[in-house]
């Protein structure tokens, strides 16, 4: 039996002060982690409109093992310990899979 | 000047006893839009684990004028008309691209 990819949806609050340096470290982590890592299959980053300081993050792994290894990688820990002053709060929401559909494929 | 894309997460929660045919609508109308909206570039949809009749779907359109045409298809009419009595509540969360980056490319 295959394993079930992980899929997570995070809601990130972030202090109003660093949010343009916030989403800085984010976009550099979501791009390094798709080039690098064959297990990551997609990381979507948003703010809020009406709120831009919150952030979501649709999350998709290949499986827990590709989880347990992106938070180890030194992309991941280089944005772990830079926005860790600018976290305010952070939920992290697990989901299961409905339909995940996109024009260049499943992601 | 390029129109952005319209981003957007819909929260969603549905009766809990209707949640099954109401996946099965969710994933019809989402694997549709994708076939055959050349400006509806992703749908996905999920489920939060821990509360499973709560439904989220994150919506990437090409621009306006591909969202105001994907909500008069007949296939978006018939999820509309036929959730009617199984959704509970509706979100519309807007929000703006900080980075959209799949493995499959951007969606």
């Amino acid at each position: 039996m295959v394993e079930p990819r992980i899929i997570r949806i995070a809601e990130v609050e972030v202090d109003p002060n660093q949010i343009v340096a916030y989403k800085a470290l984010l976009a550099e982590v979501g791009a390094a982690s798709i080039a690098l890592e064959p297990g990551v299959l997609a990381l979507h980053s948003v703010s809020l409109k009406h709120m831009p300081h919150h952030v979501r993050v649709f999350e998709v792994y290949a499986d827990s093992a590709a989880y347990e290894a992106h938070i180890q990688t030194p992309h991941f820990l280089r944005y772990k310990h830079g926005s860790a002053d600018m976290v305010t709060a952070l939920r992290l929401v697990d989901v299961d899979p409905i339909l995940l559909s996109a024009k260049l494929g499943p992601c």
